[in-house]
Order: structure tokens, then sequence, then C-alpha cells
């Protein structure tokens, strides 16, 4: 058995079964060795922003690893940007970068370039393998390091020759680093904290915005009147009738900061302070109030969950007491197609256990609102600010989860980044619906303008977030992929497309012609 | 005047008048101050690989840099295999990529990562300007820095209030460092060597692929019979009748050592030694012939262009004795579409003064070979082997040339990785064709599982080449960026469209159905 072999079949023991893939001429031992492993499973992409982020969209749904498996380091780079998004995310993943053989390397070849220096900016663990023998013994670390906890990033550098050289044995699973319990007595010190009677408010995030950990938060804030605070851009938000409601901290800071105002103790759950996204002049950067006492109830190695429970506990609340979201739906939609209707149609027709891959930008505002009281569903966000997430999110949760439909809301802007994943869904038959907003236009940079202050009404300038000259045409672009779409621009029709997009198996494009909205 | 306004001007002064643009939140008051510099022309590209190829092409042809603008380390993450391919093409490029705020970079904010780790993989010159009364001065040596020699990438990392900050003021040009003159003595030695009477090449590479230095060494050549051998992957080559011709190093091992076996002596013309674009086993990566001896006229930081003249001096050769090739054309092409009827039809249609990027693969064997006698041409290839540099690179091309005619040959697997390209050249009016080989495959993938001896009928590894799942449909995909295109599969068909394409002003894409070459 060649290293390449012994590489999956470890990976597959450890139950790593799902590897998205952009191979080149390194990495031509693992793609034969593919099929010695028919339990692993090989998803193609046509960039590799597609497989880290459809890597970071499974490893989101699924609680385990994907692997990738992409060339050098140019390939490394290529996916950068969505393996900045998932190490944002806590995401675990396991990169597999074939590289030059060792006794390559010396020659300094065209293609190579310092692969583990890219590698570390995103990763927490970065190992080259430089044996067979060791292969096995180095996924293994490799698959322990990306469950952390928190999840991480784990990038295994695989030399051609270690993957096509003998011998190699493959590895069985071992078990993998557990979250740390939270003492007694920061359970007692929070529990305090909620009984003061000042106003004090829950801020969740990473593992703590799942079903468990906010059935038990809604304990804790029935019990002690504290609020139920979100990130602004969580992971994975689990929402919707039955579950405890979480109010997502808003991106704009003058939001954040009157969300928070007369706060004055802040339990933090596996996320950190609130910052705002980017530094403004003349504004603060720390959106905590003054006087606000900051506590932490579990970091990103804690077990947040079993800590709110305990919490909840700790409180004398009882098992059935949290404050749940109620079913309730918009009416569909009717009249002009904004961001808003486009919403209000989500919000009609969301069928159970939908996942929303949401990288919507200004367009998607409306779009948690109308949705609150749909059934239960999860939210996926853009964790790290890399646009071009949310096409390649949506594929890799839809390969985590062929039962539950998605929907992935994409602003036109960031879905030219990696609009490459269409043809994965076309391939793989993924029951993936995209809604572009199509508003023509950087629509995030008009108002970022805005906001940093850097008023202008020159030509060059607004040229730079004009989307008009040409026109993108999404309907003609997804056909080229073999994605049927429709275009839409009325409440109506969106409606309509939406519902027979969601009622069909495989992947769908709709391109809603919407106004600027902020 | 703020540090943005300054900067523009430093690099307008300086000759850097074009910057290929993909900002976001921390680049706002560059764009901004665009209007105040009307002399800046910015680019918009979709997607920041396009960006950074398009300054490789604008940089090869100009001979100067443009300037690109970068969103944090996520944009040059997403720039980074064409930047990759810049470096090894030395060609001049600065990169300003806007960073968070210094007050707010403590906060380890989403987007932030270590933007200059990144950097440093693809840069000769790194620096993070921290004042604005610094930027003006770092940005003239980022652009001397540039130029190298040999030219290389510069990046220089803006932190969004140093670009807000007053005061600044913009400074002049300065002199760049030139090229060393090389030695009489290297010269001497060289000729010498050549005046053996044993079997002699010369290797040309880097500068020395333009016409002034291929005139000299024809000279060379005729004087002393050595044989003109060309890198693999040049940057520039300038060829065509009038012009002495360069047989390039091919890229298949074996074939390389049969077009350099029996030489006895090998000079290096700003280039390096032949090595294997990757390690194969059981094969060796170094080419040199065994006893043959390598010598070196100039390397990066030389004239060689003035070396190859001395030399062709010190052999006594006259000055219009160069061999050169002589006019020819292949006739228009009939019957089935394939990478050699392709070749024709372009070698049949191709005007004067045409600039090729060349990232066909495996379908575009031929095209050399075809428009060797066509007239005067330059031909830009894969430098540095990160595919997605073809569109890019024929867009920036286009840009400092516009009154040049350019045709990208594009693979298809290759063409998806940046193929948002067309929408710049819609947006730009540039007269670019491409002309994408669809051969529903990654050819060369297929190839090399063969060359590494991986050989495999299995399902899972074939299909990892395969691009037939669903067919991609080009015109489709040009269509949905503005670019007019069509499709042929027969000789005829395609003269006809590549004619019409080449007629009109403007961006075209021709889908050429060919079969699989190799």
């Amino acid at each position: 058995m060649n290293g390449a072999q012994a590489l999956i079949r470890t990976l597959v023991n450890s139950g790593v079964d799902v590897c998205f893939s952009n191979p080149g001429t390194s990495e031509m031992h693992f793609v034969a060795a593919l099929d010695s492993v028919p339990e692993m499973r090989a998803v193609l992409g046509l960039f590799e922003g597609v497989v880290t982020g459809a890597a970071d969209g499974y490893g989101r749904m699924a609680d385990r690893p994907a692997a990738t498996l992409l060339h050098v380091g140019s390939g490394l780079g290529n996916g950068f940007a969505n393996l900045h998004n998932a190490r944002r995310a806590h995401t675990p993943v396991v990169n597999i970068v074939g590289d030059h053989a060792t006794f390559h390397k010396k020659y300094d070849a065209p293609l190579d370039s310092d692969l583990e220096s890219i590698a570390r900016v995103v990763s927490g663990w970065v190992r080259t393998s430089s044996r067979s023998e060791d292969i096995a013994a180095d996924s293994l670390d490799a698959i322990a390091a990306s469950y952390g906890p928190p999840g991480q990033v784990a990038t295994l550098a695989l030399p051609a020759n270690v993957s096509w050289s003998e011998p190699a044995v493959p590895l069985g699973p071992r078990p993998f680093p557990s979250r740390t319990p939270v003492s007694d007595n920061t359970i007692d010190t929070i529990a305090q904290v909620l009984r003061s009677g000042k106003p004090t408010a829950l801020l969740l995030g990473g593992s703590a915005t799942r079903e468990r950990a906010l059935m038990a938060a809604g304990r804790v804030a029935s019990a002690s009147g504290t609020k139920l605070l979100g990130e602004t851009f969580p992971a994975r938000l689990t929402r919707g009738s039955g579950i405890p409601a979480v109010e997502r901290l808003a991106y704009l800071a003058e939001f954040t900061m009157a969300q928070l105002a007369g706060t004055q103790h802040l339990v933090l759950v596996d996320t950190r302070t609130p910052v705002t996204f980017f530094g403004y002049p003349g504004k603060t950067s720390d959106l905590i109030p003054d006087g606000c006492q900051v506590h932490v109830l579990a970091d990103g190695g804690d077990d947040a969950e079993l800590a709110l429970e305990h919490l909840a506990d700790a409180l004398g609340s009882p098992r059935d007491s949290a404050i749940v979201a109620t079913a309730s739906r918009p009416d569909r939609p009717t009249g002009a197609l904004t961001g808003e209707t486009v919403a209000a149609a989500l919000g009609a027709l969301m069928p159970e256990g939908m996942i929303i891959a949401d990288e919507a930008n200004t367009s998607g505002l409306w779009a948690p609102m109308a949705t609150a009281g749909a059934p239960p569903h999860d939210w996926l966000c853009l964790t790290g600010g890399a646009i071009g997430q949310g096409l390649p999110l949506a594929t890799g949760a839809a390969v985590a989860c062929p039962d539950r439909p998605v929907v992935c809301l994409e602003g036109d802007g960031s879905a030219m980044y990696t609009l490459q994943a269409l043809w994965t869904q076309a391939r793989e038959s993924l029951n993936v619906t995209t809604v572009v907003f199509a508003n023509h236009a950087y629509g995030i940079l008009e108002f970022e303008l805005r906001q940093v202050g850097a008023v202008t009404g020159g030509e060059q300038a607004s040229a730079l977030f004009d989307l008009t000259r040409p026109e993108l045409d999404f309907v003609s672009l997804a056909k080229g992929m073999g994605v049927p779409a429709s275009r839409s621009d009325t409440a109506e029709d969106f409606t309509l497309q939406l519902e027979r997009a969601l009622a069909e198996p495989g992947p769908h494009l709709i391109e809603a012609i919407v106004p600027r909205s902020i």
C-alpha cells in the first residue's frame, strides 16, 4: 500500500469520507488511490475557493471535517479566502495540499512556493509529511487538530513521493480531544451576576448557537430576565418556531451600541467581546458600553452547551421554561420585488429543516426577520467577511445534509467570486436554490464609502461600485454551468419561482432584480 | 492632501497610471481619491485573480508596473496564484493592499489576517506604511523595488487610517536602478566557448526573449553555429517573420532531454538551468546532459540585451547577419476542428503585432508551429504553472496595448478559474478574442496521471478529470458577462468566426469544440 492509499483509508476510518477536490499533477497518486477506498467520496470543484468554502459548509453542518485536496501553494492561495472564513467559524477542515516530491524541492521549479507560510495564516495546525511510513499518523494528527476544540483548519502538505512511496499502513480512529467542562465556581459566579437585578445580556457564539445550547440559554433568560444576544455573523444559528430567539448584534456600530446600551454585565459564551468590523475615523472600535463588566462563561475550548444547562439549573429554571419563538409566517408578498419582499417569500415558503447560506449583504437585511417564526432551520453566516463564501458554503452544506433543502442568499457582487460552485451543484444534483439579489452594484461599498467619511461624487469612484456596464446576466451564467435558472422582477413571480425551485430536486438559481437598498 | 491622494499622485508621477482594482471598505479613501488624480485609470475586476493577472499582463507588455488595489489578506489570497505567475515572469507589479486602521489591528476583527506573511511568499518587497507622512516615500520605494532588476512584485500594505489621514505630500519620480553591464571578461570567456567548435546552445529567458536580444542572439548563432533555445514558458517571447527563431524547451522531460542531447556547453542568458516541472518516480529532475558545462552570460540583474550584442561583436558577427524566420502562413484549414486546425486558422489570419496569451495547455501544442512565420507578434506564457492566468493576462495586455489585437488561447478547465476577466474585457471594450478549447476534460491531468505512473482505470479517479457532467457552455457564460460569443466544431466555421472576431472591435469568445489531444 502506498502513502496515498494509507492516507485515504485513515481518513475514512476516522469518519472523514468526503473530499472536496481540485487536484493537479502532484496529487495524481491521491486521485488514483481513491478507487481503492470507495468509501471516500470525491467532489470536484472547478476552483479552489469552491473546494474550501464547501468544506466549511460541510463541517458546519456535519460537525466533522471534510478533507480538501488542493494543488501546491497556488491552489492553497486560491482557497485562502474561504479558509479564512472557516477559521473564523471554527469549522474543522482537513486540507491535503499536494506538494512537489521532496527530491524536487531544491530545484525551485516554476510551480513551487512557500506553501507552509500561506497555510500558517489560516491554519491552527500545519505539517509536511516526509515519509510514507508517517502519513497515517500525520493524517490522524491532522484530524485531531481539526477538532480542536474549538474546530480549526488543519493543513497537511503531502509531497508527491510520500504519496507514491511504499510502505504505508493505515491507522484506525482514535479518540479526539473533547471540550472542557466549565467549573462550578464559574457557573456560580455568573449565576450571581444574572441574579443581581442589573441589566445583563448573554452573548452567544460558536458552539452556543445550536439548538441544545439555545434551549438552555432560553431557560437562563426566562429565570433571570437576561437578554439573549448573538454574534453578528454566527457560523451556524439554529432558529425558528419552538427555539429561543437570539438577537444578533448589528453590523453597523451605531445599531450595536444601541443594542448594548445600558447593559451592565455582558456574559460571553464561546465568543469574543464585540468590536466593529472595520475601524472608522473618529469612532471607537470597542463596542462594550462604558461601565459594562464582561464575564466569560465558556470560551472556545469549553463545553458551552453543558455550561448553559448548568447555569440554567443553578438559576433554578425548570426544564421546559425557555421562552421560544412562536410559529408565524408572512403572507405571500405582492407588488415590487425588493429585499423585503424576497424575504417575505422566503418566510412564506420555508419548509422545516432548511439551511440558509447567507451572503446577501445589503439586500438580505430583511430575511432574518421574515423567517423568525418559520419552522426550525439553520442560518450560516459569512464569519470572516471574505466575500465569495455563499455558493460554496451552500454546496458543502447540501453534501452534508442531502435531505435538507438549502437556500443561498447571495449578492450579485459576491456571487461572482466563486460562481463555479454552481457547476458542482449541478454535477452532484444538490438541492440548492441560489437567490442572487441583482442590484447591479457593490451596495455595501457605496454604504461604507459614506461610513468612512470619504464623501465623493466623482465619476471614477462611483464607477468602482457600479456593476451595470455590462449588466451581469445570471440566468445565462447559471445555464452555462448546467443549473436551471429564472429571473423575476415582481414579488409574485419571485414567489412562484422559489416555490417551483424548492419543489423540484437539484439546483436552481433565481436572479431577483431588486433596487439598491441602503 | 490625505495619504491616499498623495499615494495616487506619487504613483502617477512615476508613470504608474493604471490600477487594476477590487476594493473593499479599507480602500474607500483610495477609491475616493481617484477623482482627485484623473490621470490614474482604475480598471475594475470582479475577482482579485483577475486583477493580479491583468497587472502581470500589463507589466509584461508595458515594461512598467501597473498598481493593483486589493482588500486585506483575503483579497491578496484571492490574487495569490497570479502573483505567483508574475513573480516567475519577473513582471514589475505594485500591489496596494488596504488593511485595517492601525488602531483597529489589536482587536483581531473578523476580516483580519496576517497580510504580510502571505505577501512575502510572492513579493520581493513588502512594507506596511505606518503614517500618512511616509506614504509617498513608501510608494516610491515600492515602485523602485518592482523594477528590480529583475522585475518583481512589490507589496505595500496601506492601513485605512494612513489613507485617510493628513498631512501627506506626493513625491516626483526618481531614477530606478538599471541593469548591470556584463563584464568584458565574461563575454570573452563565452565567446571562446562558442568558438570551440563543440556543440553549444544559448538558453534564452527573461529579458532575453524580446526583439533586440533575439536579433543579437541571431547574430551569435550565425557566427558560431550555436543553437538558440528558449525557456519552456517565457514571460514574453517576440517571434514571427524577420525575427530569429527560438526553439522553446519542451514541457515533457523526455523531449527536453532530446533537445539538449549532445550539448557540451549550455550558456544561460537571464534564465536558470532547466529542470522538470514536477518530480517523477524514478526520473531525474535536472535536465542538463551528463558532461555538459553550464555558463552564465547574464543573470536577472544583468543587461542581457547589451551582453548579447557585445557577444555578437566579440564573435565578429556583422550587424545584419542574424538568420531570421521567413514569412509563411498555413492555408485556411478545413475539416475537423482540432488543436491543429485551430492553430492553422490562427496562423492563417494572424495580423501584425498580435499578442497571444497562451494557457491552452494540451490543446495548444500546435499553435507555436503554425504561427512561426506569421507577422511579428508577442507570445505570453504561463510562467508559474498556476492555472487561471490566460484571461486576466490577456486583459492586462490589452489595456497596455490598446492598438494591438490580443488572442487568448485557453483550456476549458483553466478558463473556469478566472472567467470573470470577460466582464472587465466587456466593460473596457478591450480587443481580446478568447478561444476556449472545449475538450471537456482536464487533459493535462489525464496525461500527468500516466506520467507519474499512477495507472488507474477507476471510476472515481477518471471522474476527477471529466468536465462533461454537466458540459460547460462557454457561449452562455460569455453572454452572462456581456461578451459576444459563438461556438464552432468545424475548421471552416472556426476560421470564419475568428476572422469576424478579429475584425470587430471589443471582446469576443469562441468555444472551439475539439477532441482530447494527448
